[in-house]
């Protein structure tokens, strides 16, 4: 479609790049990770559809029958999202096909074979498929782009075909996506027949990388491209598609095109904007096809973004977008705690984001957003008994702000969930002749290196402990580099192979300690992580965090909880000299490390609303827990910033 | 109409009470109140003529002429603002009276007596007078009390009545008037064929006790009595009435009978809630009628809703009322700083309520309080200028807060000049024998003490400096006492009479320096009140305040401006043990006394979003004006309370 746009395999960058392990081949076995991908398993999967079944998701796929009234009902948005479930049962469909590569479970995989044969008797015969538009709307298919959501449903369903084929070989959905997929590439490009347009919200152009790679099928790659490269062009698609609507191209529910990302060009986009979710899908795919076509613009385009957002847009959990109104970027250091949208899905999405970047460059400066996203501002989105959630998720809370178990706009469960359940995959990578491990989890993998089959096993009690121990087994004996990320917070690591200590610092490459070596069944790689407990302090123009710490040890972000202290916790305050303990609490929160330190508290000794003399001070215990894990007892206040006196 | 309710003025609280000095009486010279008079009456008062022109007010008297569409709709509120114009154009006559009695003006005579005269002839034969609803709604008279401000225009065309009657002796309005009253006493009573209500927004109720003291006539001071006995009582009077509309009474657009006070019977009420000025008026009238009627119960709610207010619920700057919603009270200590609502006529209306208390009570807390709310929370309302205004009142603001000339709800500019404009009887009263001082203001008044007619001269440059020269000039020697106030800020006061000093100490009663003497010709009094800058904190509890100090010295709330001190305003931080400096700066804001001190601002020495160590800190000296004078020059940022390191 583009001349230009040509994939290159042998340029310096495209030899730098690494390839993800495939989700089907990493086991986890942690006392974090292993409980959660369970209570997916267990818990999530049926709970979600139990939910969707009640609130009508599944029965919209029965596009032949008549619809019946609007569930959810267009409240003056220029949508509903009825428009949506489409993508949520999409996303379900993705997760469970994550959870059966990971534990097979027959009753689970008749269950997916029951909806994508749904999915496939309501395919249209041209390909197209969309339940709403089918049922409800067959005469205002591809009218609106910009804010109807129906290229975005297409990508879920792609990046659900791809995975269930890649965890079960059955390609019942990929094969009617595909044809999909044809269908919608005849509809759009430059041709005089076709439309020149794109998706208001990001997601189908990361999923057609991903059939792309499945399937090799260059094409993919291409209409991918195509979205990409027109999105923000002038005159500008959703201008012209609102006018053959009959209605003013400006009379926008959001009143600007950053809102999608596309008020220009994605090469020109300098500031982090609009609607955080469509931004890191966007980005996500930007980097995607910066590394498939080895696009110096496009790569520079990621990375003034990957600046903005860290420098200068992003809260300390990784969690981004802090406006509800928008969903998304406000201004420069607009960060406040207690309003933080937030969204898990755009916590996610960062994850996205950063897992593309860093296989693009190979940094590890992305992977460790990448943990901290994963680890904080995502992983908040979900409970530990795997049936409550976080849409939102403030910093600070009073309170009032809980997990709930449904939503209308739902689709930060299968969001959070299918990032988990398939969380194998970004743990390790693979370039030439070189393994990385990005994420240390206790579990194993095996991927070739080398020319070898290698297994790596790693056992560790990360987060919570900085120690791992990796035992490397190749098949036979094979030299490759290992990659070892040593993360940024790390001030000092220790390496040791076969007991024999390494000196770390000549080995750093972009954050990883690289060690090419022959590697020999048996061997095995000591890594201390230094993970002390440390104080984190805002950029000062963050007005909401001035004069405030937050705890962090490792990638840990903590919080003070109610339920674990003395409420209200604005009376709380940390003297700067205070010591830092950490700890394992196995009995708490299924295990977490916790964090304890000697704080005071304002004490009310007058009754007297205002007083010429400051409120004394009496010492007080805290106890901070990881930020994600809050709300999982009682309802309770809850504040990851904390006064420093 | 209630057989128990007698005034009664012989028991021993009767005794105590003062009565104000009529504003007519009252001339103030001083440099902070004689420009905003002055500017009420050559700038406030055109303006808002004109305005009101402009937006219909005054074209709506014309009830027979027909309405035209209505100018601000009904936007699903059970009300529109064109509901309340009459008491708009009331409060701007009131204002206009209290102008004309300080300097007589021709031109505002004729132009006050022409709108008497469209009053006048839009009255109804039967006495009745509303604008709206004898042009537009005629049969919807007296059918929603709750929601309608019928009696409340009522209410504030009596009190515009009184003050034109004393002002200038016309009884125009004041005959308009007592025809409407007595027809709203025939419609309103214990009567089979009367109606039991009373008006959702209190107002009338004070009105009334205002022409019972003017007229001397007692059936008003027993209607204003019925309205305050029948609030809140079961069978709730707005169920009824809601029910006879054929609506539902839960369906309350504010979902609680307490944002009117009306929830309990008044002498029930423990809690200040709801509405701000609602709460406002209506305790004035209780507290009124606590003293009329020597009522120890009435008197008894009323002290505690004012401990509950003083304690819980109230700004340092006497702001009140923290929430848009409701434009009311929320929770305990609950005084966000940013989104304050704090409404200028919430502030006026405490003005309104401390006088009464304090005429009942002669206890200086009250008149504390009063000078508190008039010198910041009420006076910030009003632009140097005249010509600008606030409605809400927030306690910091990014800058985006500006005075506005035009609101579609112009409450608040002529509540806030009609207390300006009527100062003078705020500042003294007279009792059995004895005659007070509670605001010092350079000026003089005449008064009846003693047997004598007395002048009281005072020289100050209060609040800029506690220094009191008080000349007593009786006409002919007399016996009386002088109650001049000690602020209950004031640490410190010395006296002296005739250059003789008097030991305070033993002369203070409730809060006043009770000098008994025969008094003089050419008796010289002189007060020094020690005036240092202080440091004001909050009550733990106040979450938005903790770790912060607010400056003030004497009466007067300081605050940070952005366009004195370094922005952004947050990244200032005032050491505990700086010296705050005080000077009165003759060439700003028309001369007022500022703050210096030295303070430290945090430094943004890494671009670094987080980081591990804290922010650097240079030193800055900051400067503070006083807080009802911000936004007087560029917009700029706002900040009252200062974190303290």
């Amino acid at each position: 479609m583009n001349e230009r746009a040509v994939p290159s395999g042998d340029s310096a960058h495209a030899a730098q790049r690494h390839l993800a392990v495939p989700f089907t081949d990493v086991e986890l076995h942690d006392g974090l990770w292993a409980p959660r991908q369970q209570a997916i398993r267990e818990r999530t999967l049926p709970f979600l559809h139990s939910q969707y079944e009640k609130n009508g998701l599944f029965e919209a796929l029965d596009v032949d029958s008549p619809p019946g009234p609007l569930r959810i009902p267009f409240n003056n948005r220029p949508n509903t999202a009825v428009m949506y479930w489409d993508s949520d049962i999409a996303k379900w469909i993705e997760m469970a096909s994550y959870a059966l590569a990971t534990r097979y479970d027959a009753a689970l995989d008749a269950q997916i074979d029951g909806l994508i044969e749904r999915i496939a008797k309501a395919q249209r015969p041209d390909g197209y498929f969309n339940t709403y538009f089918i049922r409800r709307e067959p005469a205002k298919r591809w009218t609106n782009l910009r804010d109807w959501h129906e290229l975005y449903c297409a990508g879920h369903l792609i990046e659900a075909a791809v995975a269930h084929a890649q965890a079960t070989g059955k390609t019942g959905l990929l094969d009617v996506m595909r044809r999909y997929v044809d269908y919608i590439a005849s509809v759009f490009g430059p041709g005089a027949d076709q439309k020149p347009g794109y998706c208001g919200h990001p997601e189908i152009e990361l999923a057609l990388v991903k059939l792309y790679r499945h399937t090799n099928e260059r094409r993919y790659l291409d209409l991918a491209k195509y979205f990409i490269d027109e999105r923000g062009r002038q005159p500008h698609y959703f201008d012209q598609e609102a006018i053959a609507r009959g209605e003013d191209p400006a009379a926008q529910y959001y009143g600007t095109y950053e809102y999608s990302q596309s008020h220009v060009p994605v090469r020109e986009q300098k500031q982090v904007v609009g609607h955080a979710v469509r931004a890191m899908y966007l980005y996500s795919a930007m980097a995607d096809l910066a590394g498939e076509f080895d696009d110096a613009s496009l790569m520079a385009a990621c990375r003034t973004l990957w600046a903005d957002l860290t420098t200068k847009r992003l809260y300390v959990t990784g969690g981004l977008g802090p406006s509800a109104r928008n969903e998304g970027f406000t201004a420069d250091y607009d960060l406040p705690n207690e309003t933080a949208y937030a969204e898990t899905c755009a916590a996610v999405g960062l994850v996205f984001w950063a897992h593309r970047m860093l296989l693009v460059e190979r940094d590890a400066r992305y992977a460790d957003m990448m943990e901290l996203a994963l680890y904080n501002g995502a992983l908040c989105g979900l409970s530990l008994d795997g049936e409550r959630f976080f849409y939102d998720n403030p910093l600070a809370s009073h309170g009032e702000h809980r997990r709930w178990t449904w939503h209308r706009c739902p689709c930060c469960p299968p969001n959070i969930g299918r990032l988990i359940a398939s969380l194998g995959q970004y743990a390790y990578s693979t370039g030439q002749d070189e393994a990385a491990v990005h994420l240390y989890i206790e579990g194993s993998v095996r991927l070739p290196v080398g020319g070898a089959k290698v297994a790596l096993i790693q056992k560790t009690r990360y987060p919570w402990q900085g120690a791992i121990e990796l035992s490397v087994e190749p098949d036979e004996p094979a030299e490759f580099a290992l990659r070892l990320r040593i993360p940024g917070w790390c001030r000092s690591a220790r390496l040791e192979i076969n007991e024999s200590a390494l000196d770390v610092e000549p080995l750093l490459d972009r954050g990883y300690a690289h060690i090419r070596r022959r590697w020999r069944k048996g061997d095995q790689v000591m890594l201390f992580l230094d993970m002390p407990a440390e104080r984190v302090y805002a950029h000062p123009a963050v007005a909401a965090d001035i004069g405030r710490v937050a705890l962090k040890r490792g990638p840990i972000v903590y919080c003070l909880e109610g339920v674990d202290n003395e409420a209200p916790l604005h009376r709380i305050a940390l003297p700067r000299t205070s010591r830092i303990a950490a700890q394992i609490d196995e009995a708490m929160l299924g295990g977490v490390g916790v964090l304890t330190a000697e704080a005071v508290v304002a004490g009310g000794e007058s009754d007297a609303l205002y007083r010429t003399e400051p409120p004394g001070a009496r010492p007080v215990t805290v106890r901070a827990i990881p930020y994600s894990f809050w709300n999982n007892r009682d309802a309770a206040e809850m504040s990851v910033w904390i006064r420093e006196v």
